[in-house]
């Protein structure tokens, strides 16, 4: 706590003046606990002590008492990662309201699909209103605004739709600060694509088609799956995750593996994960789950289970 | 001529004392006329007019009389931008000297993921080195840096592959200066990278079993080509390229519209486009075909169309 505060008027006192085009400026008084403790909570009251709320307009710069969300991330303060991601979600949260944003999700809860756009946003500490679509009923706002596909998740910004969920994660990325999602380095970026791109096009279509596909292709599906996953095994060598120390694009692309193999698993009483096989794969696992923002971001596995098993009562999809 | 001399003159002027960190400096003489053939020419042995080529160490920037490639692609500078491109490309390939990069690029000729890259490669100026791969007959560099796939396009950049074609478009963009792929603003990015998926995904999938698929499934696959290729038409509205006046992200991905399906029609003799139902698409497809850059990145139509008809004798592809 008192560190957290000490971080904070050390960065008052060094960028009090780097913001120079002020949009809004609130004041309010209140003690460096109270302060934490709002944060904590995501109170948007902001009784914050001898300080400003300051909403640049130029550059959508956020400044608590000259603090920016763009050094909130910088390394210089990724030592006290925990109180800045917090602060960020809360000026982010506080911005979109003062921005007049309008972020709106359309999705299904079950859906790994939707979950990473849920994972994005609550990693960037984005305020959005969650629709849940009826698939088997869409809404006309759904059909509107994506006719080409009509499917979720779609992320509507004040307006304007953007569709598929690894479109929308890049734009999230580059809309909202805080929380990184891609890496800065292009080479980094690349290889994360890839491996985003890896999970959408192999290993989620084969681990889909050994629980549910028609039964003569199964067998070879469960095959696939053993041969991809162990692929992304190597590719974890001894990273925690697959974005290094943080959670960043393809960890939340590999919600279909972190949480969706897992449900699918029990749902279909099928075994594809074997912790002797894929050690780090499952150490990665245990580690997703742990993650306090993912947690909040997966629908009910109990739940999900149940309806899977309603769903493909036959034993295998129907396409 | 005089207003591309008068404009590098202007530049010269303004621009003098922008760059700090100078790495290489020369200084050869010549006149307007001269400058202008050389790069033309894309000679390297710059001889230029009371001038310097000066490539700076910070940022990789590149200064031709203080005329930088960043200013290059501004848009104070967009009415001259054939000379800044030729410009461009001639400090770039001048650059990639200096620096020792070295850029390879495995393909297959005739491969529309080949071509896409090909063609961002000279949009931007960089000079490559190609190596034409035998797919019946991978080489074990290929194997090496791309052993999850094994397939081409690959990307190797000074030692480092990338792979996928899509990916290998964003690192080009995010790793090179000059002609842009991508826009800068994020909805308009999220908008061209939804495009590309789309013509990745249901595009060239149908035109391909239009032409080359089984028996029973063509007649479906050419009213789906109708269907997505009347999208694309419709998603192109009064712009004369899907990236505006310039070649973007949409229109390399697209090259699989406005090159390889009008030589699988002929290859294969069946007839998707049609002038009437189609009329903005045709006249993309003209404009895309006429761009010079375009032009020299695509392999020889009639050998092509005689490489198609022999490998898929039998009318259909084995896959």
């Amino acid at each position: 706590m008192d560190r957290a505060y000490s971080v904070i008027q050390h960065a008052m006192s060094q960028l009090e003046d780097e913001f120079q085009h002020i949009l809004i400026r609130n004041t309010v008084p209140l003690g460096a606990e109270r302060l934490y403790g709002s944060i904590r909570q995501r109170s948007l009251s902001f009784p914050v002590n001898n300080a400003k709320i300051i909403v640049g307009e130029d550059d959508m710069s956020v400044v608590v008492s000259g603090f920016s969300s763009g050094c909130i991330r910088s390394k210089r303060w990724s030592q006290t990662f925990e109180l800045h991601h917090e602060l960020n979600c809360l000026v982010q949260g506080h911005k979109s309201v003062i921005m007049g944003e309008e972020v709106v999700l359309f999705g299904t809860r079950g859906s790994p699909y939707t979950c990473r756009i849920e994972i994005a946003l609550k990693l960037k500490g984005v305020q959005y209103k969650y629709i849940d679509e009826d698939l088997a009923n869409k809404s006309p706002s759904l059909l509107k605004y994506n006719p080409v596909h009509k499917k979720v998740p779609v992320l509507v910004h004040n307006g304007k739709p953007v569709l598929e969920s690894l479109v929308i994660l890049e734009y999230i990325d580059e809309t909202w600060q805080g929380h990184p999602i891609l890496p800065e380095d292009p080479y980094e970026r690349a290889t994360a694509r890839f491996w985003a791109k890896f999970i959408d096009e192999k290993c989620f279509p084969a681990i889909f088609k050994s629980c549910w596909g028609e039964e003569k292709e199964r067998e070879k599906a469960v095959e696939e799956v053993s041969l991809v996953l162990k692929i992304l095994e190597d590719e974890l060598k001894e990273k925690k995750l697959f974005g290094g120390e943080n959670v960043g694009l393809v960890d939340i692309v590999a919600v279909v593996v972190g949480f969706s193999l897992g449900v699918y698993e029990e749902a279909a009483r099928v075994e594809l994960l074997n912790k002797e096989k894929l050690p780090r794969l499952c150490n990665w696992i245990d580690d997703f789950l742990s993650d306090s923002f993912i947690k909040e971001s997966l629908p009910p596995r109990d739940k999900l289970i149940a309806y899977l098993r309603n769903r493909f009562k036959s034993g295998n999809a129907s396409k």
